[in-house]
This record gives structure tokens, C-alpha cells and sequence, in this order.
């Protein structure tokens, strides 16, 4: 479109119409959040200080658990925190896995019909790598577990290759990672109990492209360990198309990746004190740790710029919460949530109540709705909604957060998060596109602005 | 995140809810639609032949009125929709405006102080060139045109810099477009009422980078035209300081853009046609030029691809629609709209009743909600809500629509279109970033679904 007419000034209006409307709800009903609402979000906006964040923490690089630069990342964020004037920043320890790619994982398809085609390929986490001089063999394609184990022998002795489509049909995507992601979880274990000497999977991607996408596989006890790495989905394409035409092509694989001994990390906090109830606490949190082919940007770089926005722009307005609002970067959530289960359990933790703990881990996208509560004190917050909508969003209703703050729901904080739009975040998902130009400002800092605005209520109300 | 727990299956359940829930008050009150927008949207999902439609598009390069390429995607078009199947594909002349930007355009900053400072900078669309040899003045740096008429002579024979940043705090970015684009618009003819020589103009763009934003400027009758262009914000940023430091620094300013005579170019038509009332048309558009730095992708390739998806997916389902179901590429959107103008009062139009037109221009970003109508008949419309909530937006609004079908709308066509989230769109707009890499396959589709749905539904029901 060229140029704004009249028309448009009067369609903006239109649009902008519902937020008016809401807010004047708002004023009947939620009187002393309106005007909190309106300045969380001209000030967040207007200064982004989210993505300044996110770039703080995406320039150490990728920040995998265990690595010297998930370290650098504890360093960067109680930096970080101290120079916006948070109190009481500081780090708690946990002890996290320590898996290392290596500097070598490369796969080829050799055939006698169509020569050599290179596979694009990463290694899985906490894989095991390949014999030094690497492996090669036939190749077994299938597309579910049933049909391998229906395979009788078939796959002994060979590259089991899991090439199950993404199901795109699904609104949500994140209802299409679920079967999605089966093979890169178990597919090395199910690949070794029919015989398979490795697994080729699919990425779990949204995305036709040449980019791999890494992720956490599992081996199975008492089952025989066989390195396991994802192919791009243009590449199990590829793969696929060769083994139509050659079945007898072999793929070549080299995988470096090892297994280490666990690691003392830690996962770092800091907050605005509460000004009545300074030991109840409301938690932001987002997990430090990512994977390393990106920079964890999305995944969850966003969630933690926000975390530390969201405290910062209450902070920066004098909203002087009545309660403790502490963000909280978690470590290692990729390789199974050490940190939030040792921040839940820490010593510290005694002399606190965490009446509440929001998480933002679906990336750093548009939000659409916020997730908190359960069904049942779900009720208590409903009224809250139209607040929400005054700053963009369509919805509030129980549910949301994330793993790290799953362990506090187990002693009885109340827990959700923003929900953003789903549709970009599995094609930059543990990929070499999780970068933070992947990620737009204002998108970003909306989910802030939903994160500080819920925490500030929560922090004046309780629960 | 790292992979989908049990907890995680529980929550997609309850985002999916609302969708459900939607669907379920559709079926008692909607229920032939109810089954339409459940197909529309798994096909469309599982296809994305929007994507596949804008890469067709995008490949010719960028549209510029006028143009080669636009020629080129006048053929590319017709050969697209005669590929799909459509109905009488055919072609309708209008005379276009043709501008050329021409080889040299080239910006940057001297100063005894500083050095010379390169400015990333375009020339805007309409604009005069500068002499062959270039010019250089001295700038005279304002934020309005208040602040120029203020200034006495202080602007006379420099070159006049409008630097007004982009207001973010809107959460509809298209609120902060307006004030924006008033330099770009008018900042010529405002410098040189001045006694100014040249215009340079702050990109109008919610982005801070180093791409110029073009777009179109208007001089006034009776006014000196003197040459405009658009400055990076950063370039902009940078000889804000420069001027800071040392306010004699000159600008160096080459621009061979040029006017030449109109062509005659073409607006692209095809449908499906009506099995009860074909002479009654909904017409689906987007428009077919672009601007010339990027390839036009989200403005308007997007509006382009997902008009002629629309159609084919109501095709391929086998809807059968009752009246004329039409996808028209406009020509010349961005030079003032010669094409919408001249569909509107082509004599072909005299045999057929355009009840509702829908046109996408906005970018192809995730359709939050859907503009129909008047306040005055949309309350017709209102009931057809919950379909459109089925397949994920989240409102149906009188408004929206766009340039081109403004011209049906003067004799009573009810007209409308998909609102997408505004976030990117200024970022890409008018830019080298506006090409198909900045945009995703499923948000673009979603858009297609949505005109599909409301064009199925007034091709059954009527206006």
C-alpha cells in the first residue's frame, strides 16, 4: 500500500476502536491497572528495551548447558541486571549435563546410480558420535515406529531413517510438534532394537529448507546406544527421492559428539523487592541454556529479554509493586530442567512464597493470548482480561508456562505466560535460523509488556 | 522449548478450545459454512499454494509501474491463473504513470570536521533527478514542517533534511505511518517553497537499519520541483550527529531517477464463475506493481498470491459457488491507482454487479481479523464471526480494504479484506528487505483462507 488517505486514517481508527473500548471497560471495572496498562505499554514500545536485552545475551553466542558460553551468559545477565538497577542479582548453582557436539558431523549419500549428494545433518543432543573413522551402510526409510517394528529384520544392520512429514493442517503448530518429534526422541532407541546401527530423522520443522534442527534424543536402559542426528527437511527429501531410485545407496556419517561429565552451572536472579510483602514473590522467568547451531534467540533468548524488561519497565515507572517481582534466567532447560528443579528446592527458597511464576518459551513472537492458572482458580483472574486487551491481546484463560517453572506449580504457585503467535517459531526451532534477526523488536517487547503487566497486577492482588 | 510433555499435550488441547469451542457455535447457527472453513483451512494448510503463487510472482522481480518486469508479470499471471484452471483469464489495459529510477543514486556527508560519511539513501518515486554532475549544499536538519515555515531563510539554497522519527507507542503501526510519511509525501514541494534545493527525508519505517524506504512524493502545481530522497534511519541518525558536530558538513546528492510518458500496462483478471448468478462478482485483488528495491513480496505480492489462491482453493474443494468468484491483479497501485480506477469503469463492468470486493494489501502477516462493509450493513455480516474465529482470526469488522477497490466501493460494491498483524510490515515496506525470504508460508496462507471463506459465504448469501 502507498500512502495513508482519509479511508485509512478512519480504518485505523476503526481498529484501534476494541483497545479504546476496552479500556473503557477497564476504567469501570479495573480502574487502578488502566493506567499501568497504557504506561507499560507507550514506555515499552517507545524504548524496546527488550531486544537491547536479547542482544546483551544472543552476542555470547550460542549458549548450549554446560558450555564456556552458557557461563559468559550467567556472567552478561547479572551484568545486565545490575546496570538496570535490580536488587539482590545473584546466581544460584545446578548441576547440568555437558554434551559436546565435536568439530566434525557430516553425512553423504553415496549410489552407484547417482553419485555422491551431500545431506545437510546435525548430530542430536546427547547422542552418542560415530566410530572415529565414521559409519556407512544401507539405508531403511520408514515414517512411523509401527511401521519399523512391523519390518521384521529388515533394518538390521542398517541407517534407520525416520522421514515422518510435519502435519501442516494444524492452526496451533505447536499440536503438530508432538508427533513430530517422536523420532528424534526415541528414534535411536527404536532404531537399535530392530538392529540399526544409527538414526537418520527428519527435522522437526515447519519449514522446506536446508537447515537441520537439533534437539534432545534419549537412549532407552538396557538398549544398545547408536548415534542419532536430524537431516534438514530439504535433505530427507533428497534422501528419500535417492532411495526411490537406488535402494541400495549407502549413507556415509561422522559424528564427533560425546557425552561429558556434568557440570556445576547456574541459574541467575534478580528483582524489584517488594514494598509490603517483599518475601512473596512473583517469578518472570525464561531459560538461559539453548542450542547451538543458532544463538537461541527465539529459543529462549526472547523469553529472557523479556523477563528482565518486564521487571525493568515496572521498575523504571515507579510502579513499586506490594510484592517481590523477580526475573529468573533458568538454566538448562533443553537437556531436562536442572535449573528450574534446583531453583524450586533451593535452601533460599524456604523463607519465600511464590505465589505466582510466568514463563515465556514459545518464542518471541506477536502475542495473542496469556495462559494462567488452572481451571479451577482460573475464575479469580478472568476479570482481568479486558486489561489485556487493552494492550493487544485477544484473550486470557488458564494455562501456559514452561517447563522450569512447572516444578514450583508442584508446591502450588500459580503459573502461565504469554502465548505468541505459533506459525514462525518451528522454522527457526533449534536451527541455524534461531538468530536474533529472526526476531522483530516490537513483537518482542509486546510479550514483555503482557509479562509486566500480569506480574504487577498478580504483585498488587495475590492470588 | 525442548519437547512436548504430557503437561504440554494439556495446553495445546485447551489453545485449541476456543477453535472448537467457535466451530461448535457455528454448527447451530452457521452450519452449511461450518465444513467450508474447516476444509479451507486444512487444504489450504497442507498446500500453501499461496507461497507456491508468490514465488511465481516474485521471480519476475520487482513491478515498478511501468516497467519490464511489470510486463513480465502481467504474462506471469495469466499463465499462472490459465495453469490453476480459471475461468476467462484475461487482461484489461490502463494507462500507467512511468518513473525510472535510473542508474546513480548516491548520497553522503563531507565534513572538515568528520571526513566524508557514506548515507544509505534512495530516490523517492516521482522525484526529478539531480543535475548530472550531481549537487552539494549545506543541510538544514527539521522535524516538521512547521519547524521549515518557521525558519525564515534559514533553508534557502541548502539541501532541507525532515527528520521525524517514526512514532512507535501505536500498537497498530499503520497509526504511526501517517505522521510519517508526511515528509516523504510532501517534503519536496514544503523545501522548496523554502527556497531549498533538494528534500532528504527520513525512511518511513519502524526499523533502524541502513535500507532506504522509496514510496511516492507528489510536487505541487506552481511550485519549484526540486529532487527527493529517502535516507536509512541509521544514515539519517548518522548526519543528525555529523550536523551535531560540524553544522557546515555538506551533502553530496546524485539521483538520474526520471519521468517518462505513461505506457499502457494491464490489470490481470481470471475466476470461477457462478453456477446461479454469474454476472454477480466478488472480486478478490491485491496489485501487481511494486516498488523496485525488494521484489515486492508483502506489498502487494502477498495480496496478489493469496486473491488467486482464494480462488483456487474454492475451486479445487469443488465449492461451486452460486455467484462469480474473481481474483483481480491491479496495476499501478503505488502510482495512484490507474488500474483500480480503470476496472471499476471498463465497459465490461456494464454486464456484470460487483456486490463485494476484498483486497489484500497489507502484507502477508497472520490475519488477526477481517474488515467487511459499512457500520450501516455490516451488522448483516456480523453473525459469520464465529467462522471466521474457526479458522484462527480473531474479529470481523466493518473497515478494511484497499486502494484499488476503492473505486467500486463509490457505486455501492460492499468492500473489505484480511487485517494482519501490523508489527513487520514497516519494516519491509518499500524496501530491499521486502522480498519473499520475510515471508512465512503459513501466515501468508491464512490470509488466503480468510478471503476465501468471506468470498465463498457472499457468493452463497449475497450482500
Amino acid at each position: 500500500m502507498h500512502i495513508l488517505t482519509k479511508k485509512t486514517f478512519a480504518f485505523c481508527a476503526l481498529l484501534l476502536g476494541p483497545f479504546i473500548a476496552a479500556q473503557a471497560f477497564a476504567a469501570q471495572t479495573q480502574a487502578p491497572y488502566e493506567d499501568a496498562a497504557h504506561r507499560l505499554l507507550a514506555k515499552g514500545l517507545a524504548e524496546q528495551g527488550a531486544f537491547k536485552a536479547l542482544e546483551k545475551i544472543t552476542a555470547v553466542g550460542p549458549r548450549l548447558t554446560g558450555s564456556p558460553q552458557a557461563a559468559a551468559a550467567v556472567a552478561a545477565t547479572m551484568d545486565l541486571m545490575r546496570s538496570l538497577g535490580f536488587d539482590d542479582v545473584h546466581a544460584e548453582p545446578t548441576e547440568v549435563e555437558h554434551w559436546v557436539r565435536g568439530a566434525k558431523e557430516e553425512a553423504r549419500a553415496v549410489s552407484a546410480l547417482a553419485g555422491t549428494v551431500p545431506l545437510s545433518a546435525c548430530s542430536l543432543g546427547g547422542s552418542i558420535g560415530t566410530p572415529a573413522a565414521g559409519l556407512s551402510a544401507e539405508v531403511f526409510e520408514v515414517r512411523s515406529f509401527d511401521e519399523l517394528r512391523q519390518a521384521g529384520d529388515k533394518a538390521k544392520g542398517k541407517i534407520v531413517f525416520f522421514n515422518r512429514p510435519w502435519d501442516q493442517t494444524f492452526l496451533d503448530t505447536f499440536a503438530g510438534y508432538g508427533p513430530a518429534v517422536q523420532a528424534r526422541d526415541r528414534g535411536a532407541a527404536e532404531a537399535a532394537k530392530a538392529g540399526g546401527i544409527a538414526a537418520l530423522v527428519r527435522s522437526a520443522t515447519t519449514s522446506l529448507d536446508d537447515f537441520p534442527h537439533t534437539g534432545l534424543m534419549h537412549y532407552e536402559p538396557g538398549t544398545v546406544q547408536v548415534p542419532a542426528a536430524a537431516l534438514s527437511t530439504r535433505a530427507a527429501d533428497r534422501l528419500s527421492d535417492l532411495l526411490k531410485l537406488d535402494p541400495a545407496a549407502r549413507v556415509y556419517l561422522w559424528m564427533n559428539c560425546r557425552n561429558e561429565p556434568p557440570v556445576i552451572s547456574y541459574n541467575v536472579v534478580g528483582q524489584i523487592t517488594g514494598s509490603e510483602k517483599p518475601h512473596e514473590v512473583i517469578v518472570l522467568g525464561g531459560h538461559l541454556d539453548s542450542w547451538d547451531l543458532g544463538t537461541g534467540a527465539h529459543d529462549d533468548g526472547a523469553g529472557c529479554a523479556q523477563a528482565v524488561e518486564a521487571v525493568r519497565l515496572i521498575k523504571d515507572l515507579g510502579l513499586a509493586p506490594k510484592r517481590s517481582v523477580r526475573a529468573v534466567m533458568f538454566m538448562d532447560e533443553e537437556f531436562g530442567g536442572a535449573g528450574g528443579r534446583d531453583y524450586a528446592k533451593a535452601e533460599r527458597r524456604k523463607s519465600e512464597k511464590h505465589i505466582a511464576a510466568l514463563e515465556s518459551d514459545r518464542g518471541g513472537f506477536r502475542p495473542l493470548g496469556f495462559g494462567l492458572g488452572s481451571a479451577k482458580n482460573y475464575p479469580k483472574f478472568q476479570k482481568w482480561e479486558p486489561l489485556l486487551q487493552s494492550i493487544g491481546l485477544f484473550w486470557l484463560r488458564p494455562g501456559g508456562g514452561g517447563l522450569d517453572i512447572s516444578f514450583l506449580a508442584e508446591s502450588g504457585t500459580v503459573v502461565g505466560g504469554p502465548v505468541p503467535d505459533s506459525q514462525r517459531y518451528f522454522d527457526v526451532h533449534h536451527s541455524a535460523r534461531d538468530v536474533i534477526d529472526a526476531v522483530n523488536s516490537r513483537e518482542l517487547e509486546l510479550g514483555a509488556v503482557a509479562m509486566a503487566l500480569v506480574a504487577y497486577i498478580l504483585a498488587q492482588e495475590g492470588t
